[in-house]
C-alpha cells in the first residue's frame, strides 16, 4: 500500500466536504475571562471574545482555584510521578475523591485522566464484572461512551433520543434474565436538551437495570450544590453511575465516575483506562477540589449563569435568528451547511473579534451544521451586544433566513 | 442479575490471589525528591523515600518546569476550557508541539491527553486510515496498545516478545499486499529490556510496513538530546511513529505521537480520542516544553540516571538479590510470590520507611512477582545505602533465595 496516498485520500475526504478542522490559536487572559487573545498562523495578534468554551463559569480564573494549583506546585511538584497504584495518589487526589462523592451522594468516586476516558474505561469494564451485561444507549450519546460500549464487542442496543418508549420495547424484547444497564445523558452538549432522567429511571426499575447518567453538561451548573441535574430533580438515588468532568465548568482538567463503593473499587481494579496511566497532576486535583468546594456554597453563580442564557436567547430570539432553546444553558444557531458555518465562523472572528467554533459532522448531523453559544457569568451586557449586532449585521449581509429554521 | 453480589465475586477473585491494591497515599516533598511524606490510613505520617516512582530524572521539581507552570497559571489560568477544536488550542500546546516534533526529528508531532490515550487513539484509528491494515504487535506490549490494537476488531498478529524471526515468519505468511504495521517498544518497563529496534525495521522494510515505536519508558533519558533509544542508537529516521509520555522523565502529565506532518493530521482529524476530550491545562503544557527544552541541553543528567542505575544495580548483585538486568535504568528485583512480594512491601515501607510497590499479576506473569525500583539522579549515596542495607536484612530475615533466581 501507498501510505502517503491513503492519507492524501483521507484528508482530501475532509477539505471536500468542507470539515476539515483548523485548530484557532486562542489565549484566555486570566481576570478578563472571557476575553483572549487570537495567535495568527502569521504571527500577528488581535483581541477576541471567546464564545463557545466549556468553562462555563469561568472557575478556569478563579482566584481561589489557581492559589491551590500554586500551592500544590510548590508543595509537591509538578507531575504525580506514577499510576495511582504506583506512587501516584497524594492527599490531593483523595480530598478531590472525597469532594466528588459527597457531591453526587455516593459513597466513592474515582478519577481519571478525562472524563472521555472515565466513559470508555468504565462502559467497556461493566460487561467484564456483569458477564451478559446488555447496554441500552441514547444515540445522541457521546462519543467516548460509544467507544466504550464498543469496545469489548459486549451485547448493546441503541435506542432512539429520549424516546423511553423505544426504550421500553428494547427491553422487553430481551431476556428479563440479562443483566441491562441503561447509559444517558442529563444536557445533550450540541443541542442543549434535557435527558428525562425520572422516566428513564422508572424504566431501568421496572427492568432491574443499572442507571449510568453522564453529567458533564451539568456538574457545577445545576442543582442547589451543582451536583447536576440529577441534583436538581432530585434523582441522584436512582442513578447508580455518574460519570462528570473536571474540564468544563469545573475549569480544570481530568473527569470521574461517582458510585457505591463497591462499584468504584471493582472499576479501580478492573479498568486497564484507570490502571495503567499517570494520575492526574497533583496541583489539577488540588485546583479542582477547591472549584467543586466553592461551587457547592455558591448557588448564585448558577443563576447568573441561566439568566446569562436566558438573556442571549431572548435577543437572538427577537431578531429572528434560528436558535435552538431547550431551557439550558447553551445556545445553539443552525445554519444549516458546512461551508457557510465556516465563513460565518470566520468572519464573526475577523471583522468582530468574535471567537465562536463552526460545529459540523460528525459532531452534529449533516444539515444542522451550527453555531454554539456558550454564554457564562463573565459575559456581561456589553459582549452580548457586541455578539448580538454583530450576528444581525452578518445575518442580513449574507440574506440568511430568519425564523423559518427555528425549531 | 444481583449485581452486588457479582461485585462482590470480582473483589474477592483480588483479594484471593493476593493482588487487590491498596493506593499508597504519598506527598513528594519539592525541591526533596525522592524524599516525600505518607499519609497513614488511620491518619498519621511518616517520612519515606520513593523509590518506584516513573519521574525517572526529578524534573518534577525542576525551578524551570515549576516556573513556567506557575506563570502560564498566572496568564491563562487553569484549563484550558475546550477540546482542541473548540476554544482549547494556545500557544503552549503548539510550542509544546513544536518542541515534541525537534525531539524526535519530525515534521509535526501531537498531543493527547495521556500516552496511554494517545497509543490507544492512534492504533485504533490507523485501520481506518489504512483499510485491512494488519499490526503485528510483541507479545509484552503495554495495556494501551493492546486496547488499540484490539478496539476495533482490526487484523492483528502477536509476535513473540523481541523474536524477531517470529515476527517475520508471521509477515510472511499474509498477503503481501495487504498494508502492515509493527508496534513495539524500546524500553520495556517491567522487565527493563530493550526492543531491537534495528532488526525490526530491517524487516519492516523488507515487508513494506509502518513502524510504530513506544518510547515513553525512554523518552528524556536516552539519546545525546534525550530522543530515546531510537535517537541513541540513530534509527530516528526509520520510525514512522513514535509515541511518547510528558508524564515520567519528563515529570509533567499527558502523552503525544510524532510523526510525518501528513500522519499527524490524518490522526488529529480521525482519532476520536483527540477529538472530543478537553485539551490538556495549558500550565501542563508550558511545563512539560520547558522540561523537554532543558532535556535536549542536558546530557550529563542522563550519564547521572545510568551511573545512579549501575551503581544499585552492582550493590544489590553483590548481595546475590535476584536482580534482571539489560543495562536500562529499571531494577526489578524477583520475588516470584504475590504475597511474598506484598509482605516485603509493606516491610519496607513500615519498618525502614522505604516506599517500593509490589507489582503483581497482570502487570508481570504470574510467578515473576517483583519489586521494581527507579533510581534517579535524586537518589544520593545515602538513599542507596539505606535501601541496601534494608533490602539485605529483609532477605536474611525472611530466608529468601540468593543468586539461585538471578536472570
Amino acid at each position: 500500500m501507498d501510505f502517503d496516498k491513503a492519507l492524501d485520500g483521507a484528508l482530501r475526504r475532509l477539505h471536500d466536504e468542507g470539515r476539515y478542522r483548523t485548530f484557532i490559536d486562542i489565549a484566555r487572559e486570566r481576570g478578563q475571562f472571557p476575553h483572549a487573545t487570537w495567535h495568527r498562523p502569521d504571527g500577528t495578534e488581535r483581541p477576541v471574545t471567546v464564545w463557545c468554551g466549556n468553562d462555563y463559569l469561568g472557575m478556569g480564573q478563579h482566584p481561589a482555584v489557581l492559589a491551590a494549583m500554586h500551592e500544590a506546585i510548590d508543595a509537591v511538584g509538578a507531575g504525580s510521578g506514577g499510576t495511582r497504584n504506583i506512587s501516584g495518589t497524594t492527599v490531593y487526589h483523595k480530598r478531590l475523591e472525597s469532594e466528588l462523592a459527597d457531591l453526587h451522594g455516593k459513597e466513592a468516586a474515582l478519577l481519571f485522566t478525562s472524563a472521555y476516558i472515565a466513559n470508555d474505561a468504565t462502559l467497556s469494564t461493566l460487561p467484564r464484572l456483569f458477564p451478559g451485561l446488555i447496554i441500552y444507549s441514547d444515540e445522541l450519546n457521546h462519543a467516548s461512551m460509544i467507544e466504550g460500549i464498543r469496545r469489548n464487542g459486549g451485547a448493546k442496543r441503541i435506542f432512539r433520543h429520549n424516546d423511553v418508549e423505544h426504550l421500553r420495547e428494547l427491553m422487553a424484547a430481551d431476556d428479563p434474565a440479562a443483566p441491562k444497564l441503561i447509559a444517558f445523558e442529563s444536557v445533550y452538549s450540541m443541542d442543549g436538551d434535557f435527558g428525562p432522567i425520572a422516566a428513564l429511571c422508572d424504566v431501568a426499575e421496572e427492568f432491574g437495570a443499572l442507571t449510568y447518567l453522564d453529567e458533564v453538561h451539568a456538574v457545577g451548573m445545576y442543582g442547589p450544590r451543582g451536583g447536576g441535574v440529577a441534583e436538581r430533580d432530585r434523582l441522584t438515588h436512582r442513578i447508580d453511575i455518574v460519570n462528570g468532568t473536571l474540564g468544563k465548568a469545573i475549569g480544570v482538567h481530568g473527569g470521574y465516575i461517582a458510585a457505591s463503593a463497591k462499584m468504584v473499587d471493582a472499576i479501580r481494579s478492573y479498568a486497564p483506562g484507570f490502571i495503567f496511566t499517570t494520575s492526574l497532576p497533583p496541583a489539577v486535583a488540588a485546583g479542582a477540589a477547591t472549584s467543586v468546594a466553592w461551587l457547592k456554597a455558591h448557588p448564585e453563580i448558577r443563576d447568573q449563569h441561566q439568566t446569562q442564557a436566558r438573556i442571549l436567547k431572548t435577543r437572538l430570539r427577537g431578531l429572528g435568528l434560528p436558535i435552538i432553546d431547550h431551557g439550558s444553558h447553551i445556545v445553539p444557531l443552525i445554519v444549516g451547511d458546512p461551508k457557510h458555518t465556516k465563513l460565518l465562523s470566520d468572519m464573526l472572528l475577523d471583522q468582530h473579534g468574535i471567537y465562536v467554533q463552526p460545529i459540523n459532522f460528525p459532531t452534529v448531523p449533516r444539515g444542522t451544521e451550527r453555531l454554539r453559544f456558550t454564554p457564562s457569568p463573565v459575559h456581561g451586557p456589553r459582549e452580548i451586544d457586541a455578539l448580538v449586532h454583530a450576528l444581525d449585521a452578518l445575518w442580513s449581509r449574507c440574506a440568511l433566513n430568519r425564523q423559518e429554521l427555528a425549531g
